[in-house]
């Protein structure tokens, strides 16, 4: 019960609060709950970003915000959801600044069309924040709900951009890469790096691909009204995530380890890092890209930059191709109990 | 980053959700996202409970989700809200005991008439469970949703039942008073009460009801469909939570002191514990009773057990009338930031 503080007057909570309605179009916050002035229907997702867990414990709140929100719309693009209402739980140590974490949320609220509607603050328990975001989102009235559940044998199976970079981005961090501002600092490089400033470039776009990704909303809208089949987003891992498609959808799939998407110069970034390129782009998670099934025929316009790596089977294997052969491929990646 | 195991197969997290799912209903989860089978209006709540800070870190899991799923219920309460959807973020710490929650929710849900649909799983960064819970609630088509800002000069206020008692038993808590299976043990009670075993009940009272606190939905439908004026549930403090109500009414009130519903045996409790009654009630927090205005004439039905406070006056002046006198009321009680 340590930190909470009894008897204070009206002040941080309900100020902040205050402050905050007054940064709302017509804001739906100051009740129990926030009554929705648009009907369904709604799919609805949570996701939860944690210091130390998810993020590095000194990131900016500003980049936090955007962070969380991100992901959270990831899973709105996989649905081909328009995304509508937000919910806030931020539980957050003292000292963090709360109005550049809610500046930085409002503004990205406001790219995508997204109202903030209510929430929950409190002190947090450990050193860094723990914020966990509910998204409500709408489709139109034609499009049909984007599910895992929809790829069919002889689909064929896309991505939505390339894999491993975010992976990549992550072990730079864990190297002492950060993001200062708005420039990503890159302390400890391996010296070979810094005589290929193409090196250190990839290096610093693949940690802002780690910290700062890009929810792939107008793939998903466009998904949800081309007749896809299966759609989940990148989130744990690529090979782990076509496990879940495929149990959702009962069906197989072959990939081929040649045609998956890699970011540019991510072999010798790979290399700098003493990590297996194809390992990290098969297993490294928080892509967040989506991965989908369509009919053949039917292609993604150039715009979307999606790739073609594989097909859905009859039966339940799950198998990678490389050269002449094929693979069982394990549903490696992330577990979040692990 | 540390608590996050790569490269694993597919163990913890998809296992547990196989599980759950086995155990759900025409189950929700499975996509990116939840889409609700019912069209709305709906209300929207947002709860966090955090080890250390909301509960105590030993608790048992299966009370964490009763609590949880409480306090969430009691803002769908002070709207006047059927429950209909649950979202559950979950952060536990490893040894967690991640079924026994479950069942513990499951059980609670149904009771309820509430679906869980959906929720993130992750390792907790602190020694103890963090919970977040977003809840979706319905109204009957001729109910009014309740609302904080429906109060107006000359209604009567209202409390649905007695409050302080949740901190007398937080303080019990704090001396080591604890949860163990059903039984409610005290091991430091203060030598006068073991002459005494209606103040030993008295403090078993208070702790359970701090730490397993029920929900007033039946009171909160019936204000839906009775005209109610505004309504809050008290979580905050009374007097802090009466602040709120009053702002959003832009309206003041007069409260008083004497007409405040105490526990049983509350003052004997309150004098072991070295603290204020009136304090305790004013300020003390988690009550989680309605605080309501109903138009002069409207008396809730006697099985709500509800008591009359005060009225809703002109101005923005917050009265306590103690004797003969009349004080200004602070907005004594929590700050989530304090």
């Amino acid at each position: 019960m340590a930190s909470r503080v009894a008897l204070v007057r009206l002040r941080g909570e309900d100020a902040l609060l205050s402050w905050l309605r007054g940064r709302l179009d017509r804001p739906l916050i100051g009740d129990d709950a926030a009554v929705l002035p648009r009907p369904g229907p709604f799919a609805v997702t949570v996701d939860s970003q944690i210091a130390g867990v998810h993020f590095p414990a000194d990131l900016d709140s500003a980049a936090v915000a955007r962070r969380l929100l991100a992901v959270n719309l990831s899973d709105l693009a996989a649905m081909g959801a328009e995304p509508a209402f937000a919910f806030l739980a931020l539980a957050a140590p003292p000292g963090f600044d709360h109005k550049r974490f809610f500046r930085a949320l409002l503004a990205a609220c406001a790219r995508y069309r997204l109202r903030l509607a209510g929430g929950d603050l409190a002190t947090s328990p450990a050193a860094g924040a723990i914020a966990t975001m509910t998204l409500l989102g709408t489709k139109a009235a034609k499009a049909r709900w984007l599910r895992r559940g929809g790829a069919e044998p002889g689909h064929v199976l896309w991505l939505g951009g390339t894999v491993g970079e975010s992976a990549a981005g992550r072990l730079l961090i864990g190297g002492g890469a950060r993001l200062a501002g708005r420039r990503i600092e890159l302390p400890a490089l391996p010296s070979a790096w810094s005589h290929s400033p193409g090196l250190a470039a990839a290096a610093r776009r693949a940690v802002r691909r780690h910290l700062l990704p890009a929810p792939q909303l107008e793939l998903g809208r466009w998904l949800g009204g081309a007749g896809a089949g299966g759609a989940i987003d990148v989130s744990d891992g690529l090979s782990r995530d076509l496990h879940r498609l495929c149990r959702e959808s009962s069906a197989g799939a072959e990939v081929s380890a040649e045609a998956l998407p890699l970011p540019e110069r991510f072999a010798p970034l790979c290399a700098g890092l003493g990590v297996d390129p194809r390992e990290l782009a098969l297993s490294g998670g928080e892509d967040y890209v989506l991965l989908f099934t369509l009919p053949p025929g039917v292609t993604p316009a150039p715009r979307f930059a999606c790739h073609r790596i594989g097909t859905i089977t009859r039966g339940k294997r799950i198998l990678l191709r490389r050269g002449g052969r094929r693979d069982d491929l394990p549903a490696l990646g992330w577990d979040h109990l692990g």
